[in-house]
């Protein structure tokens, strides 16, 4: 952990603003916010704040301006890239306490605060019969501005979308401290550049989201949902590229491989999963006409060589998804001092996605290194995790050898480097071979509306040249 | 008509990068880009260009860049605000000569030119089962570029999206006549600034766009439809509102008061139309289901006091489209010397959708300004017409307080100026009032990316003060 402590007096300013309960300065908290659920280097903040309304955000931002003193936003902390790492020292700042809720059902919205965390949003939304439906699996304490930092999605993408395709508005304090509504309250608007969109996804680099209007889902009335297994990775995926081809609208499509079966088999101490490669599908509708979308799945299953189709009940889905979701957390208990080096997030066009389910068994193969796969594969999202022990000679660069393969070959097929987990430290180093020239529109921009680069330093964008 | 003449001399570096067919100075021809198909004053080009390739796009922007000689992308000319007016003359940059299109089928996606049609594409598309489904009435004329430009959307977007929902990369020249590459061709991504977020409907000020990758829709296997008639417009868009919060989502559903409705069978001499306010539905499915949603959708309509459903045909709902698509046609044929002042397009939360019908109607009344109405109500947009003879004294200054009125009742909302037709010359008045200080953050953006102006100057953003 590199530790950096403020010079006495540096943060005297934020007393006038904030109430003493509001901020710390004690290492023992400032230690909470060193580091997130990723493998890159923690680091001490100088301060800590908890600010609890817009206004509050808006007069630390615009001191910390004045200061040019870094500042990075601080939601769950449950990124996977280094996303709120406090890399430059500073202000980390807590958005905990912005956690209202304002439901309209009326207009399938909610408006809600950054800290709001995302499965108490929809346990309060479900006495409305809605839901805020992206489902990712750190959803007990992921919150809502952390997603909107990453455009954070997860099992439920596929029939639902990301992230951004239910933000409608955002409340944005910018680094100078001025506050700006960013879209409207309607699902549709043609007026002028969407700030809205430039925001999500942006890391808190150009400001903190204090609030945002979010469209909403009804829960589906019916669900099925069934097991598949089948004799290869590249059958399932076959299957998957086939079904959303047809038109078919999973409400979740999960592919795990067999490594990761016997894993998650191995840390739950029972055979959740049968022992193959398999797809988690489950489908959501509101009236019967989901029984012949079913029969329509099971027969492309089949037609893609499918084993069994393990039909399975509401009930019984609860626990096959937290087995899912327990994916990460085995990884971690493979084997003393082991460790997913990372987690690899690359998405590919469908109709690739048993090329890049072969590529990463290829490349891990090739270099040794043992990776277990899982997947939001309706979306061409995979994820591989190439598990190490850190403190054998040359694990490190293996594993690094093995994403910068598979990025490189999702990147070839027209893809990106990172679905749904966001940039952070982890993914700078892709970003200029993903979007090439492009990255300088974004330092432009970054440049534009952070002059003093105050906002989460060291994230996103790589280091400008020149 | 503004006419503005070059000086000779100062487009001869023009004919060092394109053909002599490639470009025309004549008067003649420029005409024919002077004006849209909104009211707007008409102003002559100085020049206009046809490029055939993203690298005489890109020639062309450097070297107008380097002169500082305005650039007005042109896609289709449809458009009602405005927004491709050369306003300063200068260069009208014609995309129609790149209609490339190429269809990835098995990745439900197309990589197309910006100079193809809407009607075309579908076409094309057609033969593949699928479809790009905003679905916007002037089709037959209205351009892929243009569509991007001003995040087009029309009568399915309460279904399939607005056209922002269906591209996921673009390929844009910048101002200086750098090229590049803004999303990739997935679904999902969290890698960095949506930078094709923030193209589309910028409406040319930031660059142009050479190409696109949209995702596609499978056409519906089945699709039921209806005339449904009510007493009052308060009646039908209280329908519109409910069947959306019931979280049945039709592919299209279009409200059209009684006036609109006398207008269009006028305009044809039938009564396509019963002559009451109604809604014209639309249900699109794969499967049985689709029938238990029509006796769902037809209880909230009867519950919500309709006269009657008339259940429609396929073949009938072509010949209803299309009058429907007649509105406009119909308002400028209303009576001699009387045209529309322009096309109100608002969108307001769902939930609001029967108050802003009512204020349209009262606003109206009171202004005394003949104003027929028609709306995409599924997604809470609605259109208003105000009818006046322009040279009538006073009759456009009422004209524009009725569309004073009910824009501010609209933002009031939480709603915006415009839905569908973008921003250009016309909407600008309503920027501050939509946005705020988000219009200084939009203009530092324009700022970085077209520091010179070049880019279709006078649009989307109001005049800087200061």
């Amino acid at each position: 952990m590199v530790t950096q402590d403020a010079t006495p007096g540096t943060y005297d300013f934020l007393t006038d603003l904030l109430d003493d309960e509001q901020l710390a300065l004690e290492e023992s908290v400032r230690e909470q916010f060193a580091a997130d659920a990723s493998p890159h280097e923690d680091h001490l903040p100088e301060v800590v704040v908890w600010p609890h309304t817009t206004a509050e955000v808006s007069a630390i931002l615009e001191a910390a301006h004045e200061r040019e003193i870094p500042v990075t936003p601080w939601s769950g902390g449950t990124g996977v890239e280094g996303n709120a790492i406090p890399t430059e020292g500073g202000i980390v700042l807590n958005t905990y306490e912005m956690e209202s809720i304002s439901v309209r059902p009326d207009d399938l919205q909610a408006v809600v605060g950054p800290g709001v965390v995302y499965d108490d949003l929809n346990e309060h939304l479900a006495r409305y019969g809605l839901r805020f439906a992206p489902g990712i699996s750190s959803g007990d304490a992921a919150t809502i501005g952390g997603m909107i930092a990453t455009n954070a999605s997860g099992i439920n993408a596929v029939g639902y979308g990301e992230t951004r395709d239910h933000v409608l508005r955002l409340e944005v304090v910018l680094p100078d401290g001025r506050t700006i509504e960013c879209g409207r309250d309607v699902i549709k608007t043609s007026a002028g550049y969407s700030l809205k969109d430039l925001f999500v996804g942006s890391e808190g680099t150009l400001g903190v989201v204090t609030g945002a209007t979010l469209s909403l889902s009804g829960i589906p009335e019916r669900k099925r949902a069934a097991l598949v297994t089948f004799p290869t990775p590249q059958e399932a995926s076959s299957a998957v590229s086939e079904i959303i081809r047809f038109g078919l609208e999973p409400g979740a499509m999960e592919f795990i491989d067999k490594q990761s079966v016997e894993l998650v088999n191995d840390y739950r101490g029972e055979e959740v999963f049968p022992v193959e490669p398999l797809l988690i599908i489950e489908l959501h509708g509101n009236n019967s006409g989901i029984d012949e979308d079913v029969e329509f799945v099971k027969e492309i299953c089949e037609d893609n060589g499918a084993n069994e189709w393990l039909s399975r009940s509401g009930e019984e889905m609860e626990d096959i998804w937290s087995a899912r979701d327990d994916a990460l957390s085995a990884s971690r208990a493979y084997r003393e001092n082991y460790q997913p080096a990372f987690i690899g997030d690359v998405v590919v066009p469908i109709s690739k996605y048993p090329e890049i389910v072969e590529a990463v068994g290829r490349v891990a193969d090739d270099v040794g290194v043992f990776t277990p796969m899982v997947g939001h594969a309706g979306d061409g999202n995979l994820h591989y995790l190439p598990i190490v022990d850190p403190d054998e000679e040359g694990a490190m660069e293996r594993a690094n050898e093995v994403n910068e393969r598979v990025v490189e070959t999702a990147i070839g097929m027209g893809g990106t480097a990172t679905g749904e987990h966001g940039v952070g430290i982890g993914k700078r180093k892709f970003m200029s071979t993903e979007h090439a020239e492009a990255v300088d529109v974004m330092a432009d921009i970054k440049e534009a509306i952070d002059p003093t680069g105050i906002m989460n330093p060291g994230k996103v964008l790589p280091d400008r040249e020149g």
